[in-house]
């Protein structure tokens, strides 16, 4: 009988292009996480994923599932399929789960974190996992101008050129910056999000922090629907997955939000009462 | 007329055989630095440190010094040295110090963090910068155990086969345990260490927290004198050398303690007044 697993990853994303592939000598997540879930399975596993994340990017959960036809316990799928993944991959939780979960459709929201470290000269430490910059960022403007991006928009203006979605209408229900010692945090829940969407918001918010925009050019950059009027893209290096929800009666293993260097809990700047 | 120059530097030991290399054909920190200084410099450079660190062990502020014969601002020192440098390795602040002043000599304390990550399943993020244990550890035994050390002692139960210094005797200063979150931090000043010094507290530690050993049995080690009593070396992964002290006169430039994923700051466990 097919048999439906969850899992939770948690991946250093420096060393790969991305999620997935685009071409096929390059490494990624998935396919170093497919091979090991099938010499642990023992016949060919695919996986799907809450959200594919670009090269660079990180995750502390992201969420996959996969079917397999053998009987294993949960500790196979967790300790078992981590002994064949590289140190940068982890399965950090695994549970069987109703056949009716699907990591993407069934996701209500998708949460990633954006982690800018700001210091006059460049970080060693954690030098792929953070976005450095040596300007001084005014982080009450940051918080000031995140606020309109609150609510369902047309976010063209954040959407990479390549981008597949059908639609650039985006609902984000949580907008929070949040200063944390030489760390300047942007966590953002939405229910979907478009390509390059966060890095793009980064990008923006980053520009008027440094005080190079006014507060106001925000909004400006929403109204337009225009990608060129967006400015910078930011480095995926400080882009996290944090979580994504699923409704309640699937039961998805909780754990504490990262990245674990983070381990902060804060209300959210700004929500959609829902 | 030649200058007296002291760096404070970053850097992620992962890819580096330790802060010198023993043998020619292995990457070192402090052989990285020396080029990159040297090309600034216009001439060779030979560095000196406070604290050499071995292989995987990383710094948030490593201290150094050298003699140059060229003008060249502090700016050049930092930035343009940087430049120069691989990103796992940062200067992170440069000035002019006093012909007496030598980073190894001059220094009246060093001071090392030991970053421990308990978690069921194995992280991927910092998996290089953290020491990973799946058991769960009792931080007021690992506490109390701490206690012994502080002082005057032989250290002989905690000294490397090889080496070399030329006495066992070591004045611990500070000692604390801290948990934060899934993180359990060691902080250990110390007038100088041992070889391995800090990894053996570690898994004298990490042994008494997992309940294998009872408390007594730091006390009993360290009576021993005898390196084969001690039990196992933790890993390197998890060690960073954070700080070194120097009399004030000199003037060095301060910064908050590292690594920076800690920003917390709290009072030592047990200090001698001094």
């Amino acid at each position: 009988m097919t048999k439906k697993v969850v899992l939770i990853i948690e991946y250093d994303g420096s060393a790969y292009k991305g999620w997935q592939a685009q071409k096929y000598d390059v490494p990624s997540v998935q396919e170093n996480l497919e091979k090991a879930l099938s010499v642990i399975a023992n016949h060919k596993v695919s996986v799907v994923c809450a959200g594919r994340t670009d090269s660079g990017v990180h995750a502390s959960a992201q969420v996959v599932h996969f079917e397999t036809e053998v009987e294993r316990s949960e500790r196979s799928w967790t300790l078992g399929v981590n002994t064949h993944l590289p140190s940068d991959i982890s399965v950090v939780a695994a549970r069987y789960v109703d056949e009716a979960f699907h990591a993407r459709f069934s996701a209500l929201s998708r949460r990633y974190r954006y982690v800018i470290y700001q210091s006059a000269l460049r970080p060693a430490l954690l030098g792929k996992g953070l976005t450095w910059t040596y300007k001084t960022l005014d982080v009450e403007a940051m918080k000031e101008a995140a606020r309109c991006f609150l609510g369902t928009h047309d976010f063209s203006s954040f959407r990479a050129v390549g981008c597949q979605a059908h639609t650039p209408i985006r609902t984000i229900l949580n907008f929070s910056v949040q200063q944390l010692g030489q760390y300047i945090v942007l966590d953002v829940r939405a229910n979907a999000f478009l390509h390059h969407m966060i890095r793009n918001f980064a990008g923006v918010l980053m520009t008027i922090g440094a005080g190079e925009q006014p507060v106001s050019w925000a909004k400006q950059v929403l109204a337009a629907k225009d990608r060129t009027k967006g400015g910078i893209t930011a480095p995926p290096t400080g882009l996290y997955f944090v979580d994504a929800e699923y409704p309640e009666h699937f039961n998805l293993p909780q754990r504490p939000l990262g990245p674990h260097f983070l381990p902060y809990v804060e209300e959210p700047d700004y929500a959609l009462s829902r």
